[in-house]
């Protein structure tokens, strides 16, 4: 991985100027046509030993392009806004919008490079990080994002000896810490943990370039002209009709039989019992959060449904329940300017609740695998891709304490005909009745596949699929009472036992 | 101001009832009203005494109207990202949108009563936080906030009654803890500091609204009736052609003489004196910000100028000295569809950075004395009042310890028509140069007279303007080094000595 990189690169003085001019200029003008583009964004990572250049190539970028399309994030130490929510969050919150440059100072690799490298994580859990970072990456790229990584190498003679150049220049002396000489002291572990790991984080669509640190001319013209190659070969090429259809298609089950044929819709719940049972269920509810051990948790409660099956109305009794300073009502509508200008979960990712706090989202991240497959607002490959992505966006909630239970609430074809009708009739409903509603009621057979399949395919032990039978409004709300008290009396049961977390 | 409230005020079950289901009908209405016109946003700001029914009418509110388009906001202990900025940061990262409603849980006036009371400052520093929430309320309602403030009121039998109540209620025992009864042994102090607060904070525009607390019934209704009210007085307005001239036109100076024309353009700095200067300012730079003290600082750096004048030169310079870790850039240009729907100063609030860091914005907030009054893109009264505005807005970053340096780079229109002509000769610079940048120019008369003024209106003891003379880009180039150098060096005597700080 490191052969060539080990050699002796060079380039001389007259060569580098002759070069740089031309490639300044193209990396001018490719950045600009990126921001006329505007379809995708670049992220740059910079990563690799100390002292290969890796400051010095973020300014030299900084400097042959314009600065006002590129952000430079570096990732220090977490704040307490950070710590409350998954590792990711962090890179999320920084992702560049389409059309800029974001350079990425270190990132979702420095954190289990070092804790392996340091011995704190097992060979077997350096493995669970890389598959998550396998599975992000693919999932940025498929998004569009152009991601450009650069590992900046020495050998470890040339380490040592731009140490000791740094610590001679009084400008660049601070740079050259205990640290870096503790870290040098390492690197052949170093070393070790990370070709293989560059290896295994290595793809098509986003390779590890290795950059040779030791001559900042050769350093330089390696990183201007792989990134210009890369960005002109998207920026440039022809687009094609339609991609080649790799994915398998999907088919319903072989008989009439599904998740949701197999609810029993019309349940017993008259309102006496129902104001019995409410008062209940929303004071256990209300006690739970108020638990001690509550603050090391959060709740996120995705609701989904047929259109009038009464999320808003199962909403409101869970919000009923609660202290208003602590949840957050997020409803899913079209996404904003800059929500568009990202991947698409990242307009989720925004709204992930520190702990200690409850978010409702009335509507959610299954929009892909609902209204954008059926309404074809996006391609089949990418509501397909989905399904995983939304596994691994729950799994990093569940893995970081977040209590995230999700309800279906059915209706039957008929009640939703009378609800549409009600709602009419009450002027203060009847914004909540649309011709659009009427144009979704002609596709419920469509909508009835996708529901069956993303229960069938995101429903998991940590982030269940609750399925409610919802013709009887009362019944409904209290199932999702009592369903959220369980997942939390389980949440509060995890982290009292729990010791560590990933 | 509460002997209204201390009145034995009941509204009995029928009669609520009654109203309340039409109330709420109208509410929602208005509430969607306010979402089709899309024009301004409503803050409800949630205060008073504890018990007075704050935390149900937050319910409630959620209850009547569609929550999808609320957000309720409370504010308990900073985090770590909210201690590294000013106070208000927190409210501006708040601020609900256009056509949405925000509910802030307690909120800027909460600090100032809570320390008053506790005697932790004198009632003259408690005057001074009322003019800073006087105005940031103008300035919110100025821009179309609808401000709505309740002020929750028990006499002290009522809230002895409501927390006994409370207290004996095993739902609700939980809300009176020791410190409640803490607080209400302050009942006497409280009132006496909030009485004068109320009265003093209290606007045409956003008046208080005292809500006695004690009939769950009275005070449901007070407050939708006075938001209904409020809502639909804003929704109904007919619009007015032009809004009366208040303001006094502004005159230039009666000679010919201002700021600008009293540089001395053309100043001397050969290329290699810069050379040698560049290195020295560069190498003192980048030694400030690796001082242990500059942890408590952080830096704003302003770049104004002539179009071609260098400011992006300049700024190379100065992130040339820079880690890349340490600084962000932020290129100002037209808002995005989420910042259209804040406040003016709303997009540069969200880029104030962390302590320990260095934003660079390319442009600015003064665009709003500058472009938007040149080129007419807000009224006179919205560029008058953005003086005041933004005054206070850098008090707020100097009183944090931000140090904030203003740069206008100012060349002469012979040298602008130079500058023009070489960029559009230099391929990688054209798109530097456009049509719109050649229409500027024929209004080099009227951006002369803005900018004097602009320097006049702004230029204070800790934020002062710096004119850069830049026909020497060498020497201008020189002249912003040197200025941040002296800025930040100060900056760190400052907080070197500072003891406390608001």
């Amino acid at each position: 991985m490191f052969d060539s990189a080990n050699l002796d690169h060079r380039i001389d003085k007259t060569a580098f100027q002759r070069e740089e001019r031309k490639l300044r200029e193209a990396l001018l003008h490719a950045q600009y046509d990126l921001k006329e583009n505007g379809t995708f964004p670049v992220v740059i990572l910079i990563a690799g030993v100390e002292g290969a250049g890796k400051g010095e190539t973020v300014n030299l970028l900084n400097e042959w392009m314009d600065p006002r399309h590129i952000q430079t994030h570096a990732f220090p130490e977490l704040s307490d806004e950070e710590r409350d929510r998954p590792l990711m969050w962090r890179y999320w919150r920084a992702l560049p919008p389409k059309g800029t440059i974001g350079i990425f100072f270190g990132a979702w690799h420095t954190v289990p490079i070092v804790l392996r490298v340091q011995g704190s994580i097992s060979k077997r859990e350096l493995g669970d990080y890389i598959g998550d970072i396998q599975r992000l990456e693919k999932m940025l790229t498929d998004e569009g994002v152009m991601l450009v990584k650069f590992w900046f190498h020495l050998s470890k003679d040339q380490q040592k000896k731009r140490l000791k150049a740094l610590e001679k220049d009084p400008k660049t002396a601070w740079r050259v810490t205990d640290m870096e000489w503790k870290y040098f002291k390492l690197y052949d572990d170093f070393i070790k943990v990370c070709e293989p790991f560059l290896r295994e984080t290595s793809t098509g669509d986003a390779p590890w370039i290795v950059v040779p640190g030791m001559d900042s001319r050769y350093r330089s013209l390696t990183v201007g002209r792989h990134l210009l190659t890369a960005m002109r070969a998207r920026l440039d090429a022809k687009p094609v009709k339609a991609a080649a259809q790799r994915g398998q298609p999907l088919l319903p089950p072989a008989d009439n039989l599904n998740v949701l044929r197999a609810l029993k819709l019309d349940q017993d719940l008259t309102r006496k019992d129902y104001e019995r049972e409410l008062d209940k269920w929303q004071g256990r509810l209300n006690l739970l959060t108020r638990d001690k051990r509550y603050k090391r948790l959060s709740v996120i409660a995705a609701f989904e449904g047929n259109d009038a099956a009464g999320k808003g109305g199962a909403i409101r009794r869970v919000t009923g329940a609660l202290d208003a300073r602590l949840y957050q009502n997020v409803s899913v509508a079209a996404p904003t300017q800059e929500e568009r200008a990202q991947p698409y979960l990242w307009r989720f990712w925004r709204h992930v609740p520190r702990r200690g706090r409850v978010t409702i989202f009335d509507r959610t991240w299954y929009g892909r695998v609902l209204v954008e497959r059926v309404e074809k607002f996006c391609s089949e490959a990418d509501w397909m891709r989905a399904y995983s992505e939304i596994n691994d966006f729950e799994q990093q909630l569940t893995d970081h304490n977040v209590v995230l239970v999700k309800f279906w609430l059915a209706i039957s074809k008929e009640e939703q005909y009378k609800r549409f009708k009600a709602r009419e009739q009450v002027s203060f409903k009847r914004f909540k009745i649309t011709a659009e509603d009427w144009r979704n009621r002609k596709k419920w057979d469509d909508y009835e596949v996708a529901v069956s399949e993303m229960v069938d395919r995101t429903s998991t032990a940590t982030a269940p699929w609750t399925l409610v039978e919802a013709n009887n409004k009362y019944y409904a709300r209290i199932k999702v009472l009592r369903t959220m008290v369980a997942a939390i009396e389980q949440g509060l049961k995890w982290v009292g036992e729990k010791t560590g977390q990933r």
